[in-house]
C-alpha cells in the first residue's frame, strides 16, 4: 500500500464527507394525476407536464431562443417573461436562459433551474388560476413544436466520452480475444477520451459518410476511400451545468450540483478509420465527422422518481477508490432508462425496432463520471458533455452498435437511425427523451 | 488496390491541384539591414522589427487587447489605431484582431495579417517618414512588455496532439520491445488524438502536480495520490486561422491559407495517470490537468526565410498517399527551428540547458496534419491549436520529454522548465518565439 493514504486528499482537501449527495426529490410535480390545458400533451407522449425540458428553438427569420417542451407545442420562455408570468428565482431563471451566452441554457443555478421548472408546470395546469391565466395569454408564448427549428441547447466547449457501458467494453475484449475480457483498469477507473467538439450535431441533420484513410483487409498499403464500416453507438449523454476551476477537483458528494441534464448521443464510428488510426493514441477521425444527440436536456428534476442504483459490483469487481465512491450515488445515481434502437431502410418507410438496452448497464454514474474528470485538477466547463459509452446490454437482442450484434452488419447510405430513451415507474407518468436520429448520406464526391 | 482510386477524390471533389500551395515571399520585411527606433529592438532580442508576432495583453484595470512584440516593448493595436497611423488592409487588420471575439487575433485574413505586419513594420523603422512620426506619438501605443500581463492570443475551441515526431515514437516502440519500432500506421498518416483544450495555459502559470489513479510497481490495486513521475513535452504548436464547414476537407494546396501561426507548447504528462489510463482509448487525465504555451503567435511571414523541406523519406519510408501530399509542402513546409530545453532548481537559480532539438525530426509537416486533420469532414475552427508531438531527435542530447533522455528522470516540486524555439539562417535576423514556461508547485493538499 501507497504511503499516501487515499482518503487523505479528500480529507486535507477539506471536504467534509458528512455533506453526503442530495438529489432532487419527489414533489407535486411529478404527481401522476396533473392535467394541462395544452393540447393533447396528457396523452401518449416523450414531454408530458412531468417532463419539461429545456432546449433551444427559433422561428424562420427570428434569432434563437430558450424553450421548453410540452407535449407536441414548445414553451418560448422569452415571451412568457413578456407576458410577466414568472416571478422570483423562475423569472431569473428565464432571463439567465434568455442570455446569449452558449451556455446560458445549461448554466442555469440548480434551485432556479428547479424554480422554473415547478412555475412552468404550474402555468401549464388545468385547474389552477395561474394556469387559467396563462392559458389566455397562451398565443404569446406557446408554438407547435413542428412549426420550430430546434437547434444545439448550449455551445459545446469540450465532448468527452466515456466506456462505462461493461458488456460493450467487455465485447471488445472477447474480439480481441483476451482471457479476462475487461482490462486490468476498467473496474477502477471510468476509462474516457477527448473526443471532437466541433462536430456534436442535432438530431436530425444528415451524416455524410466519411472519407478516410483505412487498411483493405490482407493489404498492407491503406487507401484513402469512403468508410465501409459506419456504425451507431448508443450513448447516454451528460450535461455540465456548472464547471470548476483549474485545479479544483469535484467531491464525489458535490458532483449532482454540476449535472444539468441528459441527452442521448450517437457517437458514429467509422470501424475501418478507427481501427487504422488508433493505435496508439485512441481514436480520431472515425469518431470526429459527426456525433447526433438529441436537442432536450432531460433535467435530474424531471427523472427524480426514476433513479436507482448504479451497477451491482458484487464479488466480481473491486470496490471504487474513496474518491469515486458516494453511499447516496451508490444507492441512487443512475437514471434508470428504457433505450431502443430504430432503423428505417429510408425516409418513407416505419423505423423497425432493432435493439433494447438499459442504462443498468453502465459500470460508472454520471458523479462517478464527473468526480473522476476533475479528479486531476482539469478544469470543466458550463455546456461540457460526456458521453456515456455505447451501452450494450447482457443478452443479444441489447445491442449498442452493430459491433456488438449477433450478426455484426453496418449502415447503408440512405437508411436512417433512430436512438430512444424511457423512464419508467409504475405510479409515475412515463417520459421521453425525444429522438436521436440521423440519416446516412452517401460521401460527398464519391461516384 | 481498392477500386476506388485515391486520387479520385481530389478530382471528384472539384479540386484543382494546378493550383498548388503558395507560401509567404521573402521581402522587404525581412532585410536584415532594417533598423528600429525602438529601444534595445536592435540587439540581442528574439522580437526584432523582422518577427512582429500577434498576441493579447492588458495593464491592470483595463481590458485585453491585441498587440505586437517588438523588442522589450509591445505595440498596442487599439492604440496604435487611434493614433490614426494605418490604412487600407493593414488598418481593416487592427480593427478585426482587436474585436471582442474570442478568435479575433487568430482569425485574419492572410492578406490582412500581412499587411498589418508590413505596416507596423515601416512604422517602427528608423529611416521613415511613417516611423519619424510613428516615433512622436509612441508614448500613446508602445508599452514596456514588462508592465503588461499577456493572455492566452485567442479562445481554443479545440485541441488536438499529434504524434509527428518521429524519433519519439520509436523510443516508446523500442521501450515496448517492438522489433519494428514504428507501428505500421505511422508512416501512413499523422497519428493524433483530441486533447483537452480548457486547460491550455499561458507561460509563466504555475502547474500544479495532480493527484491523479496510478497503479504502483508490483501491485495490482492503484492509488489515488499526486503523481510521482511528471513529465515535461517539447511540441511545436500550429494555430488554425480559418477553419472549414462540417463535411468540406481541405484540399493540402490550401493548407498554409489556414494557418495563422506558430507557437510553442509543453504538453505536460503525468506518466503514472497516464500508462495506467491510457489503455485502450488514449491519454485522459494523465495529460488534461495543464498544457503550457508560449505567448506570442509567430507567424508564416516572419517565418518565410526560415521554411525548409518536411522529413527525408528516403527509402526506409512509403510515399504518402495523395491527399498528404504536395511538392511545395514537400520542398518548404517545414518553420525550420532550433529547440531547446532547459530547467531551474528554483526560481532564484539560472536556467540551465539540458537538451537541443530541431523540427526536422518532425515526420509530418503542418499542412499534412491540418489536411489529415479535416480529411473525413471534421471542421476545424479558428483558435483551433494543434500540438505536434514530442520533438525528440535523433541523438542522446536532444530529448524533447525526460522519457526519452539517456538517464530519464521526472520533475521535482519547484523546478522550472523553459522551452524556446529560434529561427536562424545566414543573411537573415533570428526570430525566437519567446519563453514557454511553468513552474511546478506541490499537490494541492498533499503533505
Amino acid at each position: 500500500m501507497d504511503p499516501i493514504r487515499q482518503n487523505d486528499f479528500l480529507l486535507s482537501r477539506g471536504f467534509n464527507r458528512l455533506i453526503r449527495m442530495s438529489l432532487p426529490k419527489i414533489d407535486e410535480t411529478h404527481d401522476p394525476h396533473l392535467r394541462t390545458w395544452v393540447d393533447g400533451a396528457d396523452g401518449h407522449t416523450e414531454f408530458p407536464l412531468q417532463n419539461l425540458p429545456l432546449g433551444r428553438m427559433s422561428l424562420a427569420g427570428e434569432e434563437t431562443q430558450a424553450c421548453i417542451a410540452i407535449g407536441d407545442f414548445v414553451v418560448r420562455l422569452k415571451n412568457l417573461l413578456d407576458c410577466g408570468l414568472l416571478s422570483g428565482d423562475a423569472e431569473a431563471a428565464a432571463i439567465a436562459a434568455c442570455r446569449p451566452s452558449g451556455s446560458a441554457v445549461v448554466g442555469l443555478r440548480p434551485a432556479h433551474r428547479v424554480a422554473l421548472r415547478r412555475a412552468v408546470s404550474n402555468l401549464l395546469r388545468v385547474d389552477t388560476a395561474a394556469g387559467q391565466r396563462a392559458r389566455q395569454l397562451s398565443p404569446q408564448f406557446l408554438i407547435e413544436a413542428a412549426a420550430c427549428d430546434l437547434h444545439l441547447p448550449a455551445r459545446i466547449p469540450n465532448f468527452t466520452d466515456f466506456n462505462a457501458g461493461i458488456h460493450h467494453a467487455a465485447n471488445g475484449g472477447r474480439r480481441r480475444g483476451l482471457k479476462d475480457p475487461l482490462l486490468p483498469n476498467y473496474r477502477h477507473l471510468p476509462i474516457a477520451y477527448h473526443s471532437r467538439a466541433s462536430s456534436v450535431q442535432l438530431s436530425g441533420k444528415p451524416v455524410f459518410r466519411p472519407w478516410g484513410q483505412w487498411l483493405p483487409e490482407g493489404e498492407e498499403i491503406p487507401v484513402f476511400a469512403p468508410s465501409r464500416r459506419l456504425d451507431f453507438e448508443l450513448e447516454l449523454g451528460i450535461w455540465v451545468g456548472r464547471g470548476n476551476a483549474l485545479g479544483e477537483p469535484i467531491d464525489i458528494a458535490n458532483c449532482a450540483d454540476h449535472i444539468a441534464g441528459y441527452c442521448l448521443i450517437n457517437d458514429w464510428s467509422a470501424r475501418d478509420i478507427q481501427s487504422w488510426e488508433s493505435q496508439r493514441l485512441g481514436p480520431f477521425l472515425g469518431k470526429s465527422f459527426c456525433t447526433t444527440i438529441s436537442p432536450w436536456i432531460i433535467s435530474p428534476e424531471a427523472l427524480a422518481p426514476f433513479r436507482g442504483p448504479g451497477f451491482e459490483r458484487g464479488q466480481d469487481h473491486p470496490r471504487a477508490l474513496p474518491y469515486l465512491e458516494d453511499p447516496v450515488d451508490a444507492r441512487e445515481g443512475m437514471p434508470q432508462l428504457q433505450l431502443s434502437v430504430l432503423v428505417s431502410a429510408n425516409p418513407d418507410s416505419d423505423p423497425v425496432l432493432i435493439s433494447r438496452s438499459h442504462t443498468r448497464h453502465l459500470f460508472w454514474t454520471p458523479a462517478q463520471m464527473l468526480a473522476h474528470h476533475a479528479s486531476n485538477g482539469c478544469n470543466l466547463q458550463a455546456g461540457d458533455l460526456f458521453g456515456s459509452g455505447t451501452i450494450t446490454g447482457d443478452d443479444p437482442q441489447s445491442f449498442g452498435t452493430f459491433l456488438d450484434a449477433p450478426t455484426p452488419r453496418f449502415m447503408c447510405d440512405g437508411e436512417q437511425l433512430i436512438l430512444r430513451a424511457h423512464a419508467v415507474r409504475e405510479g409515475y407518468v412515463s417520459i421521453g427523451f425525444g429522438d436521436c436520429m440521423a440519416r446516412i448520406e452517401p460521401a460527398k464526391g464519391a461516384k
